[in-house]
């Protein structure tokens, strides 16, 4: 095996059978983790102060692990299956949306050595892990997950668009009755939504809250709505996942019997 | 075809098969949306004074988008299958729900311009949406979750019920162990409830609260109370969306069995 | 049929056939609710000083209609099925746990005009509306939910010894970290726990919260414990209602087969 | 039958059928309870320094009776099944988990009398509770809600993850937002994540929100994140365990179906 197979098995996820991870990916996750945290813990002032040169090699030195790691996935890309040139191969994955996150990393990461205040864009880290949930076993799971809610997604829209109306009718509501009394938070029907998005959603910080009888029986609804409207959706991806996990049963039954039917006796 | 037949076609929603929407359902579809964008955001002072002008033409259009629209429905009625001469079907459109609240539409958007202070009425044209909620695949979606819990309406009066005699007797709790404490927030039962609904629905606003021992042990129970209430309604309604989906796949397996039976080997 | 027999199809719920409510029933329901109804707003300063007399003469026309019925009851009470003579019939009936309910209703509504304070006990009233509950669709719910949850009372207990573990740790951690900083809230476990109770049902007053760095990892824990302890109950109780459902069905089935099976052919 | 034997019968919860307790069980685990609660009670000040000595006093009869019972349980191990000599059964009940607990346990108990302030120790005494918690139907139930939530392990891990994602990305937004006008709560992002959390959590204290349009836009999203993130766990959880009883049913209809098989018509 060439040196940039070895490469190539090493560095691609899910290359091994059974989604296993390899030592190099294993490192490059928790590099990938590590650098999040740094870049998290980085932005408390009591911290990013007294530590500012520590912060900035770590930073390089996450940067240069995350470029090289590039350049190497670009260097064995022509690895990959699938037809073309080593070089249309290399572009494939170039402007693949797993190779752009790359680069958006390596540039995030190398940034706030040429440009001032590019901390924040750091936290872009994060959407690199998406490479990590590609190891079998968890991307599985994330496909049956999403296909259960794909199967039922009419229903989850219309539990949408019903909490959509109660936020607006709650919003219209408290504008309209205590739009006067207190105009600061209720005064306009877009002020009034971040209220009723609060109670809906039943987190209720108490930043803003009805006063007078009226006002609170429509908080009320609201609040009461909110209870429904996630017991819904609820019960909807429970009979999702529970109709899914019963077909795959009935599937496997089927092709027992088909095995057994098969057998001469 | 008539041209009133056409008009038809391109108006009414459901008149295509699956369900699809024509180039003018798609137009109404965005006006609605854009009108009730444009009657929420002109609530808010900081854009209805500088913009004042702006929201009025809009409003202008928007209203005679709807009327025209809505003589346009009445005209286009005869279409409709059913009995009765013309004038009988556009009588029977103008009195049926959906005519109703188009007119209902038409007017709101049309007020202003005669009466003063009727900004808030035009959120009322979040009912003129209820017409976009007729194409199929949604409004079978909607069947589907009104079939399934009407099924089980019984088992969710009793939570309600169970619901209700809580927030009784949270609310009868409190007034009696901190009424005379906290006379503002608990000197009356009616006073107490807008805290019993809160807790109960574990939204918790945090503008009132009990501060005695006996007060909290009552607020602990509502609280508690209030997570069961959430959990069994939610297992309700998931146990009849599994058996919806259940049962239709029993139906299925059924036709084709009988399919298979009546195959002559 | 006598007057007695009479008497006791129309005041004894469940005498009829389908649980049907007679014209009696629906009236002494009604005076429940209104009596209810006129109890909780009388507590209300506002209404209750300008309407004293108003309210004095309700609850008297209340007192006397629950009165007569209960006389009513106790004098139809050998129209019972079951063994006995007829008074031994009245004391059983005296003695049953509704018969108690309604002497305590007679007594409470009663009770103010010899006692003074006594207007909170009137929402004893609440109980007598168990007496509505017993019409046969909804009593079958409340016993398809109440065999639900006691079948899997074993899960359940153990979710609520698991809430219970984590408020009693939520507290304990608290009240080490942050006793000595918020003495009034945090001085004691017994004071910590109804931060944890509040947090872990998510309500969240707010009345109290942790603000150190380690308490709040603590409050972090108590409040993604407290979603998760929500997730559990509910999955058990939707999986115990579905299997109540599914058994249900597929004794009909077997039902339908037996049927079809003794057919002859 | 020996003295050793029957200490053992008495001691060793799961040695009688049934899961049954025996009458010292019982009373070890209501000494367990009440050193519990006294523990607790015993951290409110108000309490503590009126009945320091009978505190003082209860805690020594109960350090005492955890260290006989400990005792005796040593004393009781060779009667424990399995091979080996008698002390080497000794030692593996001492080194096994609930030794250790048990050991912790008397020490916590009768640490204060060598200690100063080892007070909060004594919720650690909440472990012993496990060694109630092995009676045969709880130990039942506890193994199969764990079944059934290891079965899933994958897709809740999923939602864990996506749950973490939106914690960091609401952080960071709100950083990034309103890290400047509200520094002390936003002015980093390890001190945003408690808002998020809170948030997620649906919780809401309302010590820490936001106030800018920017600001509550993101916390409306991770709010209503927070509502998704709690119907997908309890969604998959009760399709788990609606899938877990599925399975018994059929094993037992099909174990009933074999039996029918073997008796010849």
């Amino acid at each position: 095996m060439t040196l940039r197979a070895r490469l190539h098995r090493q560095l691609h996820i899910g290359s091994w059978p059974n989604g296993r991870l390899t030592g190099l990916n294993i490192f490059v996750v928790w590099t990938i983790l590590l650098a999040l945290l740094v870049g998290i813990v980085a932005t408390e002032p009591q911290i990013r102060i007294p530590y500012q040169r520590e912060i900035l090699i770590a930073e390089f030195v996450f940067g240069m692990i995350f470029l090289v790691e590039y350049v190497g996935r670009i260097y064995a890309a022509p690895e990959r299956e699938g037809p073309g040139s080593a070089w249309a191969k290399r572009w494939r994955f170039i402007l693949s949306p797993i190779g752009i996150i790359d680069l958006i990393v390596v540039a995030v990461s190398l940034a706030p050595f040429f440009i001032a205040n590019a901390a924040v864009l750091r936290v872009i880290r994060l959407l690199r892990i998406v490479s990590i949930l590609k190891f079998s076993r968890f991307s599985a799971a994330m496909r049956e997950i999403g296909a259960a809610l794909r199967e039922r997604s009419y229903d989850l829209i219309v539990c949408a668009t019903l909490a959509l109306v109660l936020v607006l009718l709650g919003a219209a509501g408290l504008y309209w009755v205590e739009g006067s009394l207190q105009p600061k938070q209720f005064g306009s029907i877009p002020r009034a939504l971040w209220w009723a998005v609060i109670t809906l959603t039943t987190v209720g910080y108490g930043d803003v809250y009805p006063v007078t009888t009226a006002g609170r029986l429509v908080g009320s609804i609201v609040a009461i709505g909110g209870v429904l409207l996630v017991a819904l959706p609820t019960g909807i991806v429970a009979a999702a996942f529970s109709d899914a996990m019963q077909r795959r049963r009935e599937a496997m039954a089927r092709a027992l019997e088909d095995m057994e039917g098969s057998i001469p006796e």
